[in-house]
């Protein structure tokens, strides 16, 4: 099952707002279409809005308006500009060079989320990683990362626990995801022992789609609500925070899910690995640290209300930033389809 | 209006389970009726459970089994425990005994909570309280603290902005609240100027209760989901975190609801005072530090379903902690009704 796909001359994507209750395929023809989706998030995750606007490019026409409001559609993950920028760069050689170039980016992301789940299982299973910063050193220098240092669990085999929020599997790229990813590569190696899933309000994520995949895959898991992450850091017994991405700033500096933070803060005091796990198209070279990422506040109504209960009494305001922002010396290491990025 | 209180031979209270949609008065007459409410959330809060369990013993008729079902009824504030114990020293001298000491810990929590919101806003509104921790000694001293040192902002009289967590207002307590109280007080003075209030998952007491009583206070306020604290604690422009308290160590580890502790290190992080205000009942000298203390699971539902909508998957499981620990070295100041404990 792929989460998005080009069928028969248009866009099909399953609707994630639909989800769990019932899973739905909608059929976009026209850039308006594209652009509502991503909006409300029938579409999400950074790799799955990469190739959203490189397959939107192909439906535009080339009319340039249409193209500069869909890399436009959310600000803060850098892969949908990045998708429609690799697309609309072929739109002179016509419709049939920017196609191949959305399905290209489709294929790529397929074997970036197979590669990112091989190489983050190892890192976690080779039992050796530290908690500790990535130092910007490290990402500049652009090399391949060891894989091993120093470690959640000294038990050769044992299954390895996981906390994660939003959803970053199957549902956030093409196949597989980022993060979960990583934690379905574990369980089909017989070393996962279970994925603390943080809920993600307010469009809740983790309860609805993350909870839905790791049941789909046979994965043990369980939900929590996000302010439990740190309280269970400190509790004890998860083996590493696993997050994804939606813009790595060139220092290291991490936009993800709002939450993602509060983790890395808990993280850092129970002295749990915290690993960011994101494919290289979501490095922003040319964003020098997270003070330079715009953060996207998506206004009160996801906040007192959900899904048509309202929670607050009427006319109660509030703030509401979709991301946050990890400063690297939180991130113990970042792996992406190419390399691993440690002190 | 009073949260609880004791009417014609009975217990009354406001089942904070109706809010915001309904302000419904429960009238009690029977110590299995009270356990209900409280299990059920009808009445919470550290400083209503105090009320709550000495009133209640004025209900039991002096039946031993219904006084210790009703000190068991919820494990982690020692409100609940407190104020039975101290009704039910009186059983021997008959009811009407007993009800004089729990009109007498009304009357007392009502003083307590007037005392509270002027000491912490005299504390704030110093200008000098520096963010750092409490130590273990000044908590064993039991000596004032000088309400005086280093602080959120320098402009003479300009509105605080607060963040809180959970519901420490009045439905936390009879009359005034805690943390909520102290917000309340800075309100009446002319110095808030907004409250950011956590909405505090799974049970939204932020969004159903706290923007309530801030609405019928007249106060500014906006809600934030409970992942976006520690991230707009470092954006910058909070000037203290305010939280309550279900139960604090000897050593000044602070038990309180869960998503306290992600605050407290979001808080120590961006240098904001992190203030905790509670009752001195709520001091139990007899747990030495915040691991002694039992942190009540309040099992799946509260996860998976929100008010009748079902949230995730049919058969999600989660892990839901009711509470967290806050360890002492990030509270910068503890508020009683009678001190101020900090370094």
């Amino acid at each position: 099952m792929r989460t998005i796909d080009w069928v028969d001359g248009a866009v099909e994507l399953i609707d994630q707002t639909r989800l769990p209750d019932e899973c739905v395929t909608l059929r976009i023809t026209t850039v308006d279409e594209l652009i509502d989706a991503i909006r409300r998030l029938a579409v999400r995750g950074a790799p799955a809005l990469g190739v959203a606007g490189a397959l939107g490019v192909a439906l535009s026409g080339g009319d340039p308006d249409a193209v500069a409001r869909l890399r436009a559609a959310r600000p803060t993950a850098v892969n949908l500009a990045w998708g429609v920028d690799q697309a609309a760069a072929w739109l002179p050689e016509g419709r049939e060079a920017v196609l191949e170039t959305a399905l290209r980016i489709r294929d790529e992301d397929i074997a970036a989320c197979l590669a990112m789940g091989e190489r983050g299982a190892d890192l976690l299973t080779a039992g050796l990683l530290m908690a500790g910063p990535v130092t910007p050193d490290a990402l500049a220098s652009g090399g391949p990362g060891s894989g091993a240092g120093g470690g959640p669990g000294s038990d050769a085999d044992r299954g390895l626990r996981i906390m994660t929020i939003c959803n970053t599997g199957g549902l956030a790229a093409v196949e597989r995801g980022t993060a979960l990813g990583v934690a379905q590569t574990l369980h089909e190696r017989g070393r996962l022992a279970e994925v603390l899933a943080m809920e993600t309000r307010p469009l809740l994520q983790g309860a609805r789609l993350t909870a839905w995949e790791l049941a789909r895959m046979g994965a043990p898991h369980r939900l929590v609500a996000d302010g439990a992450g740190p309280y269970l850091l400190a509790r004890g017994g998860v083996d590493a925070v696993l997050v994804g991405a939606d813009r790595i700033a060139a220092n290291g500096d991490t936009a993800n899910k709002i939450g993602t933070y509060a983790l890395a803060l808990g993280a850092a005091r129970a002295g749990v690995p915290f690993v960011v796990v994101a494919p290289e198209t979501t490095i922003d070279v040319a964003t020098p640290t997270g003070a330079g990422i715009e953060i996207e506040d998506r206004g009160a109504e996801e906040i007192v209300t959900l899904r048509g209960t309202r929670l607050a009494p009427e006319g109660t305001d509030a703030v509401n930033p979709a991301f946050d922002v990890t400063p690297h010396d939180l991130i113990t290491a970042i792996v992406t389809d190419k390399r691993v990025i440690r002190p």
